[in-house]
């Protein structure tokens, strides 16, 4: 085992940045975490429905993090016409993001029945853009869908979308099962996952009575948890990191109503390396923070021109995961908040 | 459907009444919600482990809430050998609760090897006591054991419980699962089980970012849900209210680690025959909230010369829960604070 390894910036294909205060808080915090690509999320309030919309956000980015490259994304709505989604793919807006009505933060705008979307996915497919899928199923009672079994359940949906547009390439982000690890790996090349660091260590235990461990899809079984890490740790090349990092005021996490959200950002990287440390799969980390997600979004391999991270797990640099962070008015707890990593960013090089 | 319906006093099988100024506080409010027997836990800070201990707390009870009746609890521990055993009953202490090592508050003093309690369990056969069981297995990630599945997994346990002491009466306490109620149900007649309020309204989906539902055991799937909905509305005689009403203060709950516990006491009995109306089976009430447990702890049926409750349903009548209690310098915040229900209490007689 190397004490410490050099990679290419690393690639986050799933971080949500929000906007105001809370984005200038966070958009520095990028670099801070070993990340120079980075696929930022169309959940704003109101959503980023319109390629002018995804254009002015993605400047707004660019103009607090000049060195890191966004990747942008675009908020699935009946706003999403062909003729927009080719507008968008001229425009270099790479992705969608479709949220099922009602299941996460800013998704009360999201979509009910999808068979009016193909049209959509039929453009997007042309364009050769990426459908982003939230896959969850919202609940119902009456069917016995709960938070537990909201993504097992959305799997159909993904097959049926696989199947009617095969060439479609589709991520379902944010993986938390094996259900939905087995169903990508059984699904033709177009279709990838991304996995979070938060997912790889917690399970339904750590969020029960603790907030800060809240998010959706909600961890799971210590099974699922096991059926991420071996994933990960085998190197498939169709899974691949998207934090999920979702940063939410303090007051808003422990509150009588915690909103859904982990933050990760700042310290994604060391997070990730020091899983992969434990679960002795370091050899994986490139694959899993670099390597597959950028071939499956059709990016050039990261050059060492562009510049590199190096990660040490020397016992005088261990990371101390902040209490806090701050965020304009407010304060953001991240994950493991105050707790250590064995791997830390020892240096940078450009 | 009748508009009022008059009930004797209810009995509530399972209560946290916890200690201090939270006791002085809570005491009072069991009548408030329609009950005048109470079954109080013994897991206070240090837990009540001898039977002068118990005695010391039920005297405590008994002047804050002269009225009411206390049935006092032992917290099973290697302080509890057969002759402790022999003194409780003597003494009249009733039941003996078990919780394994680590599920809930203030379990750390709880048990790990059942083995070592066969001579406590064969002297509590003797002397007719009863054993409550907190029915979770401690999480164990290697064997996939988590919140989720605590209570499936420790039914096994309850089995070779009730064949190892087939008189032992047992009562597994707060089913959350279609599983725990089919074997209960499968069980002899020596094995009861109570189920609460608040477990008859909400499933995993409640609980999850609302750390005033947060308990343990947690509130499972729609499914479990229905389960518990169906076995009370059949009016199944080993069913009965145990409303494992457990007070927090409000920084506890809302802060970084919320605690686990849902207070219902100044509402319990309202809140039941407001689920029992909506589910139908208002004719199954006084079975639950008292004919049931009374039978199965022995105690005389309740009678009308004690006294009786009126509940209504008038429009005019409606039940506000409140924000919050004042307990002490604290607050603690009820189940569905600040939400109406349909029924509550016109008058008590005596």
């Amino acid at each position: 085992m190397p004490d410490s390894i050099t990679l290419p910036w690393a690639s986050d294909f799933h971080c949500h940045l929000r906007q105001g205060a809370m984005l200038e808080a966070v958009a520095p915090m990028v670099e801070q975490g070993g990340v120079r690509t980075v696929l930022a999320m169309p959940n704003l309030a109101p959503p980023l429905t319109t390629t002018q919309m995804a254009l002015d956000y993605g400047a707004r980015l660019q103009a607090l993090a000049p060195r890191v490259r966004f990747i942008l994304t675009l908020y699935l709505s009946p706003a999403l016409t062909p003729a927009e989604v080719e507008r968008a793919a001229r425009a270099g807006i790479t992705a969608v993001k479709m949220y099922p009505s009602g299941v996460t933060t800013n998704s009360e705008w999201g979509v009910g029945d999808l068979q009016a979307y193909h049209p959509t996915f039929a453009a997007m497919q042309a364009a050769d853009m990426v459908l982003c899928l939230h896959g969850e199923c919202p609940s119902d009672a009456a069917r016995n869908v709960c938070i537990l079994n909201a993504e097992e359940r959305f799997l159909d949906t993904l097959r049926d979308l696989h199947r009617a547009f095969p060439r479609l390439r589709i991520v379902l982000e944010h993986a938390t099962t094996r259900a939905a690890v087995e169903c990508v790996k059984a699904l033709g090349d177009t279709v990838a996952c991304t996995i979070t660091a938060h997912h790889l260590f917690i399970t339904v235990d750590d969020w029960a009575g603790q907030p800060h461990h809240f998010c959706k899809p909600v961890a799971k079984f210590p099974a699922d948890r096991a059926a991420l890490r071996e994933v990960v740790a085998s190197g498939h090349p169709r899974f691949f990191l998207g934090s999920d990092s979702a940063p939410h005021p303090r007051a808003a996490k422990q509150g009588e109503r915690p909103a859904a959200g982990v933050f990760t950002t700042p310290i994604l990287i060391p997070l990730v390396a020091s899983l992969f440390d434990a679960l002795g799969c370091l050899d994986r980390l490139e694959a899993f923070v670099s390597t597959n997600g950028r071939r499956f979004y059709r990016l050039p391999p990261a050059d060492p021109a562009d510049g590199s991270i190096t990660l040490t797990r020397a016992a005088a640099a261990k990371l101390q995961i902040p209490a806090a962070y701050a965020a304009g008015p407010d304060t953001v707890v991240p994950f493991m908040a105050g707790s250590e990593l064995a791997w830390s960013i020892a240096s940078t090089d450009a």
